[in-house]
């Protein structure tokens, strides 16, 4: 398998996934600088133009939430999603639902406003309020939704890297992490897991 | 199980799959109108106060593509997955996930600008963008991801009912289907079902 990742971006979370669950992969930089992400190379392997991208050989795989699971579901003995227990499955699919539709759309606002509107003014409307927004959904999730000491408790999964990931970008976000002890906990424990360290270690070597 | 929904939003998408599912389920209309949403009540349902939401003996389930999979696991007879493949499981998750997080995101700057931003200035400008946005969402879809008769083939999944509720406001995004022959002969297919035409009944009714 080739995963393709920039850094700083959303990939980080199947990057540690795939350090945790043991998986063979090569991984592949995109250069966002070079807006290689929008090349027709790149293109022909993820046409939204996006990162990441899991390469198989049994095809192309794109978009955080389904990427965990199926990492998930290849290395089973890794023991990274209930894989059989329905309801608590759909649980861990609704965190990283949240995660993907709501809170990485919240941040998109400071960076892509470009995306949902043309005026330059527009833009900066949106990054004002990605502090607000950002922090309301961290605010849920601290009090909602956060088990402890991982996300759905004593089980590590697949939701930790992910919520992780998101959490790294609180201070560029203008979010202050004291507002979330638990969450800001969490956080730092992560950091001391060696996939962890690995996956931060090759993005951003 | 109980399962809130309200008329014209992405509840209808996990309607259908209950009704294909043939599921036993108790329906509870959640009125926007009022600003229901946001009460105390529903609140301390789904504290996101978002739709649609499933209440059962277990818990609460929230966020479409979650409940997508969970009505397909609950009833597997009804073979509404591909839940024995996981690459095809991850495939049909990859669809439901680009749905919530970009096609879905882009429609809600029509409406839902406020979330975004608090200037009545880039609320306009976001909804302008609308008909583009979402208009490249179901371009790419139309190329590069839909197969057909079905989004993956032959095999009807929940990704169908997915992309049909999304499919329903084109019009109101001011997309024009005619630039999607494959999606718009895709959506005329889904309202003969009798499961979408019972769910569409229900929430219209």
């Amino acid at each position: 398998m080739k995963f393709f990742y920039a850094p700083h971006t959303c990939a980080l979370a199947t990057h540690i996934a795939l350090e945790e669950a043991g998986a063979t992969y090569e991984t592949q930089r995109v250069d966002f600088s070079a807006n290689e992400q929008r090349s027709a190379a790149y293109l022909s392997i993820n046409p939204k133009g996006r990162v990441p991208s899991l390469v198989t050989d049994k095809g192309v795989l794109t978009e955080t939430p389904a990427m965990l699971l199926y990492v998930a579901q290849l290395y089973r003995e890794a023991r990274l999603a209930p894989l059989d227990d329905p309801w608590a499955l759909a649980q861990v699919q609704a965190f990283n639902s949240y995660l993907c539709s709501t809170v990485h759309v919240a941040h998109a606002h400071r960076m892509r406003g470009y995306r949902w509107a043309d005026d330059p003014a527009a833009h900066e409307a949106m990054r004002a309020k990605v502090p607000q927004s950002v922090g309301e959904c961290f605010d849920l999730i601290e009090r909602t939704m956060f088990a402890g000491p991982w996300v759905f408790g004593d089980m590590y999964t697949i939701s930790d890297p992910y919520l992780f990931t998101i959490a790294q970008w609180w201070e560029v976000d203008g979010v202050d992490p004291a507002r979330f002890p638990k969450l800001a906990d969490h956080r730092r424990r992560m950091v001391e897991r060696p996939a962890v360290r690995k996956a931060i270690a090759v993005e951003t070597g």
